[in-house]
């Protein structure tokens, strides 16, 4: 009964097999592989865009931090909601990858609008030298309230960047699950909503290590790469990275996966809807599930040896409702999930 | 034929089998995995360190950037050999992680003097807010030029630096390989002779991207967990890291294989030493091999399908003799060192 | 008729004489000039902390922002208002000096209450290593918007922070404007009241450019010396900014300066209570007044030559109110208030 | 008998006379104020450059850190002398102020040759994602030896940058003592050999603490401003910087003073050569002499007060000879000098 989050599952079996296919002889070090090669032409046509720099990284959040520090100056500030995970779970790296840039936070929610973005950005006064600098804004798709902004929502928001000449990143952890979720292309998601920049997660998906980043202008090229150099993250045996994204493509295995994901939280969402004191706090939109439920109920339930997220300690009055998130990645099965909701109904 | 480097061969059996052993089900993220508790202790054992702090990081670079800013600050200089990797390989990553450190070059070679050791020491005069303040001293074991600095030599190395209280750090990409050499215990080579903190090498010597960083002293411990998710380097599915580690040290199979590389590297400049037009530019110690060749002899290797490291271009005067490193990891065939040889006495 | 700022005026006599006095013959540069060990002795002595630590610094940015760094660590947020100048007017130099921390913003205002500030903190949970970590709190005394935390408030908020250990700042660009408004001494005001370290503002008050940083914990002088110094804060001439605050401590001339412009304050307030249109934004308690008047009479004052800060262009609905922020400095004549009352008043 | 340095003199009378001036009423803050316009122009007019970015800083080490952070991407090196005020005493600033470039030293003395710089750029090689990026090239004029760079030597060192694209930094912290020992034009000691930005220095020579920042291709204006704030060196009370260099400019006092201040060094320099135990380091060329002395002279002039830099301690063999610098600057007195000379000559 593991629900704490889609970071701690096994590799998918077609991502196992390119990595141990991989791992025979010698291969050329630092991204000049072969594998890496046929990856980068199979995103470029996935992405409908030919001319995209490609490369990978092996972390999430090396790919988001690396990503916004090639689109952002010290002396600017990314707008983001602040839920967004570059905000609050990654320690600083955005700072630290931007050499201090700032972190604004756009709206109150997981979302944000678009006029609460341009209100944002109307706060800091252009061309003021003493003010922070207007620069990208950062969207995460799947939100980590595990809500998916529709293609119009994208739309909207790149369009107010776009009236203000900034750029548009998005961190797509979760990018596959959001993408079957909308069931449109990975070109609408992107460029074709106004995003220039992009992480492609493979890490939660079924993947042991790896995330794609995806500039559509590669003019970024070389400075992202001494960027990923002088961050350490130039893996030299960049094969074993290559594989893992090159078994994550095949045969549209991502696709497969996230939907699998996606399925399995929504047949334990369908669940949950059984339980009168269980309240969503947002609606399940792809992988990921918030709702309350009263203390006891969770102490029962971790009593049980189920595993997930919780806001608050297990201690304290029996009644109150604790947020909690339930995240399905591709390898959970039902068996657990049927095995949870029992426990749950008891 | 691939000499190029040890950075680019497949995973040891040892290492591929715990590797795909841990591939199954879910796993604790960010280091908290059962195999890391194993790893952890059984590098304390073998480091004779019950207290040291353990951690693991994907890449050389990183565990070399993140211990060593742990150990320096901002307006410090590291003592490093100008042909330090931390100096010309790393593209500033321990300036980027430091924040801004300088590197002070010691000595002309890729080893150090105690004498210039003292000498760069004395040339920052102490307490001078408008200078460079001292900070630690880092040694490469196996060095850049492919030597192995004895006990002796560390310790001699090490005093002067316990001579105006600076803490020694140990860039040990190919520990394994000169532990082997000197046929000494890991603590001997470590901690017993003055060094405070060590990269321990793993991707170069049968692993896909693993390095552990050990700190014989656990205050760093903190400070250096925070370090590593600022940069990024925090993996979320770690077991994929513990288990390359846990196969690495399984049986001892890293000194084994160290041992294979070693050898490998003997076998090959035995066979060098017959050709009259071939000089060492160091007497190797370890897996690497410097030497020079007439350019004319270089182009024909190449044109045979040689892979090493060069240090001038294929076209000029072809009597010219230009500098080669040639490397051997565990994973090279007798067969292709054979070759090599024969092609070039031909 | 100057109401822009209280940054725009000149020396105040005394100031003026001590530098005149100063600028004689050679005197040890960098901070060892005889007249900064009387200022230094003045200080110890007004603040009664005769183990602090002091330092000048020649712009209020530098000394906030090296005074932050040396208490934040860069995976830290400060915790400040979200109208801290440190926020909103420093262009990130406080996360450039401290290598990238955050800024958290409390409250919705100039002052922050005892129950934002906790809420604040505890929204970062302790301990996690993906979270921000807890730092100082950054209060400003006299605030943004010219409002002077009481004692009680100062001694509630730090309370606050020691519950977590956490030190605190104060941004005293107007320190003396405070001091006067509240009547009580230095000592009351800061580390009384549980301030750790100070930025006390002489440029705003009479001053050409000077600040006074005090840390009255010595423990951070030599750190702080080093910032400075690699901050290129640290000046040759430094005897220019002894004098400087030489002469603003001189007879109390701080004092009295400080008095005086609060005076024009007051006197401004009074006669724009008469003026029916006009709305205090927040009641003025030091040098700053701001309000709000209709558009059509900043168009008339603007033309007329008057000089203040506007939030909203001239042009534009005449009837809606826009905010002006008016401030005094000791220099300003109380011709000029009559006269802008009186073009006000027309 | 004050020649430790030209960093602590008083100020030149007609700078103390311009700050005087500028010293009533308000002035528009932040580098807008009126006396900047017309420094602006003055320095366009000196340097025969109608477009050139013109800024004031307070310190020598933030010209030289700004303007140099400036023309330096992060993993960049700047190539400068071993003996280059920016590596040896700006504990660091440089680094600072880039995000943590490299200083790649330059040959052995204060004066680098032009084999030699081009040596130390082939020595990172192009393209070399692991390499320190070449950057710009850093010049002293007048050096830290006291000699000055000839128009020839200039121009072949900056010819050298251009073949490889990189741009030239001038430390200009006694440029006018270097100009007025050349006797040629601002113009023809900067742009026209090939100087890109530069420092020109005036509190070594007559000012409080003021130094111009020149880019003469006015494309960085916009991002220094926004470096220079964010370093916290853009001044509310700017005109005190502009005054001082007004006073400084206004009718050639600063090369009045710089002739004064050579002619005083000539004038002690001829006086030195009498001294038979006494060795020149290096031929004086403008305000600046390095001589040997055997340290019981040394501790014989210390004892009788004079004042000066000396490179070791007073106690040890009384015959062996140590360095010393002695500098004049336009305010020494002959006086000083003559009696200086006779307890040297007892």
């Amino acid at each position: 009964m593991f629900f704490a989050s889609d970071n701690a599952g096994p590799m998918h079996p077609s991502v196992r097999a390119a990595l141990i296919a991989a791992d025979t002889g010698h291969a050329v070090p630092y991204g000049d592989d072969a594998i890496m090669d046929e990856v980068r032409s199979r995103l470029r046509d996935m992405f409908e865009a030919p001319e995209a720099a490609i490369y990978l990284a092996a972390t999430g959040t090396a790919a988001n931090a690396l990503t916004l520090a090639t689109l952002t100056q010290p002396w600017q500030t990314v707008f983001c909601s602040p839920l967004a995970h570059i905000h609050r779970d990654e320690c600083h790296a955005p700072e630290f990858y931007t050499g201090g840039a700032k972190l604004t936070l756009v709206g109150d929610d997981d979302k944000m609008t678009p006029d609460q973005l341009r209100t944002a950005i109307e706060d800091w006064p252009k061309g003021d030298v003493h003010a922070s600098q207007r620069g990208p804004i950062a969207l995460t798709q799947v939100t980590e309230m595990g809500r998916v902004y529709t293609l119009d929502e994208l739309r909207a928001l790149t369009q107010v960047a776009a009236d203000y000449d900034l750029p548009c990143f998005m961190d797509g952890a979760r990018f596959s699950n959001a993408l079957v979720a909308l069931g449109c292309s990975p070109a609408e998601m992107t460029w074709k909503a106004g995003i220039h920049a992009l992480s492609f997660g493979g890490t939660k998906n079924g993947c042991a290590g790896v995330e794609a980043v995806i500039f559509f202008d590669p003019a970024h090229a070389w400075e992202f790469e001494l960027r990923r150099k002088r961050g350490a993250h130039l893996f030299s045996k960049h094969r074993y990275l290559s594989a893992q994204m090159q078994g994550y493509l095949q045969d549209d295995a991502w696709q497969e996966a996230a939907r699998a994901a996606n399925a399995n939280a929504a047949y334990l969402a369908a669940g949950l809807r059984d339980v009168p004191e269980l309240t969503f706090v947002a609606e399940p939109q792809a992988n990921m599930i918030f709702a309350t439920l009263p203390r006891k109920t969770h102490k029962r339930l971790h009593a049980a040896g189920a595993v997930y997220g919780l806001w608050g300690a297990l201690d304290g009055d029996p009644e109150e409702p604790i947020k909690m998130r339930l995240v399905c990645d591709w390898s959970i099965s039902r068996d657990q999930i049927d095995t949870f909701l029992a426990l749950l109904k008891e």
